[in-house]
């Protein structure tokens, strides 16, 4: 999905949100436990019921990977349904990948050929030469960490440089001489507050994915206060809040509930 | 494994290899493809044939996401493989994660406990929380990536902060607040050089995990020169330069025979 078609995503439908599918069969009703593939089933429940409300769909890998092979199965099932089914729906493996360049490589053909997802975070320690490799497919992109919502955040992206930059402006301003706003996003945490000012001041058109609200405290207001442009920019996620607010067999209903309450702050918020 | 296992196998054994299991279904012999599970079959194979000559195996995970379900199942079964019939050798997944802290948990669930893999690799950029919940376990390790062996290395690991400290000594300094030589590696390419006298500055006594030998081009006489310790204090990795040296039905043997060449040369170089 290229950027324009996102942005008409957002204005057509007035929301911003993306829900995030960490999904872990600990805490998912249990009635769902009989099922052949209960993360699966949840997660083509959650879909189902939260399409209208947002748009993109967020798994984030760890959960997946901590079943094994079973949850490869479950991730691959997700994706797979998403792209029949939500073709609207941008969707973000949460992987927090990037490795040397040819591991880098063999990465994007995964999850971009192969899987046909639109988006991966990716992690910037290791530099350019592995996050250009991701950079190479059309009409997909890069979402690099840039200020996550986490307390250890404060252990290296706040480091002040002697010229008086801190590493994830660095990070912002280094990650434009290889991708561009198209083709490149930036994770930067809800609760970071007035941060996003500082942000635009170095990304000022990027999209930027914002997690954080909900169960890790983050305040959709002030995200978008200090970091919503006039295309919105803004990707705001939310996990738990949503796919959990519910235990029953109503679950699905709940998170639609949940999700709709965000979607019509959001209406509110947009430009 | 604990640390003076690890020393142990290596003084014992004479040898401070890791072999890198970065395979690659486009890369191994094609009568292998024959097989049920081709890439779990060329493991198998390089395992028995480079044993006598390694201390550790380091599986890369993309090379195994790559390929999707089918790549998890070969890379439980080269894990089940290694700890059924090669207890003493130190198992390492390359995963380079990190994640938030109830995130980072469900990995080290993952690998740690229903893996029994001995360490993982992550990146640092997320800081404490990201790292620490790997840290819990009993004989299990983290490795961060401090000084990696790629060009991209020098776009944020080099970055030098207001203090003149510079990002990898920082990443050194700080996550020795979190961990000790004991729970703790530290990821250093092979073509870092002299640079490795900077890190044993920082960390004297912490095991180094050394990629870049071989097809990257790193001198294995200039890593020992500048960063082995009285322990050794190295783990040294190899992948493609063994494991692809013959493409044949003799690869195994091959493989062998490169893997013994390097055991040899660093017998020599050991305390």
């Amino acid at each position: 999905m290229n950027r324009q078609e996102l942005i008409d995503q957002i204005f057509t439908k007035k929301t911003f949100l993306c829900v995030g599918l960490d999904t872990d069969i600990k805490k998912i009703p249990e009635h769902l436990l009989r099922e052949d593939d209960p993360i699966f089933a949840f997660n083509k429940a959650i879909i189902d019921a939260t399409a209208p409300y947002c748009v993109a769909y967020k798994p984030n890998l760890a959960f997946y990977e901590s079943m094994g092979v079973k949850g490869w199965i479950s991730f691959e099932a997700t994706i797979k349904y998403l792209n029949e089914n939500y073709p609207q729906h941008f969707i973000i493996a949460d992987a927090k990948r990037g490795d040397i360049g040819n591991t880098s490589a063999m990465y994007a053909r995964t999850f971009f050929e192969e899987m046909n997802i639109d988006a991966l975070t990716v992690a910037p320690y290791m530099g350019e030469d592995s996050v250009t490799p991701f950079l190479q497919y059309e009409g997909k992109w890069v979402i690099l960490l840039a200020l996550t919502s986490n307390k250890g955040s404060h252990d290296f992206q706040l480091t002040t440089d002697a010229e008086g930059e801190r590493l994830f402006e660095k990070v912002l301003r280094k990650s434009q001489e290889w991708g561009n706003a198209d083709n490149m996003m930036y994770v930067v945490g809800a609760t970071q507050g007035k941060m996003f000012e500082d942000i635009r001041k170095v990304a000022p058109d990027h999209f930027l994915l914002v997690p954080g609200i909900g169960a890790q405290g983050g305040s959709l207001e002030e995200v978008c206060r200090y970091g919503m442009t006039k295309d919105c920019g803004l990707i705001v996620n939310s996990s738990r809040a949503i796919i959990y607010a519910d235990k029953t067999e109503r679950f699905a209903d709940v998170a639609a509930e949940e999700a709709k309450k965000v979607a019509l702050q959001m209406a509110q918020l947009l430009p």
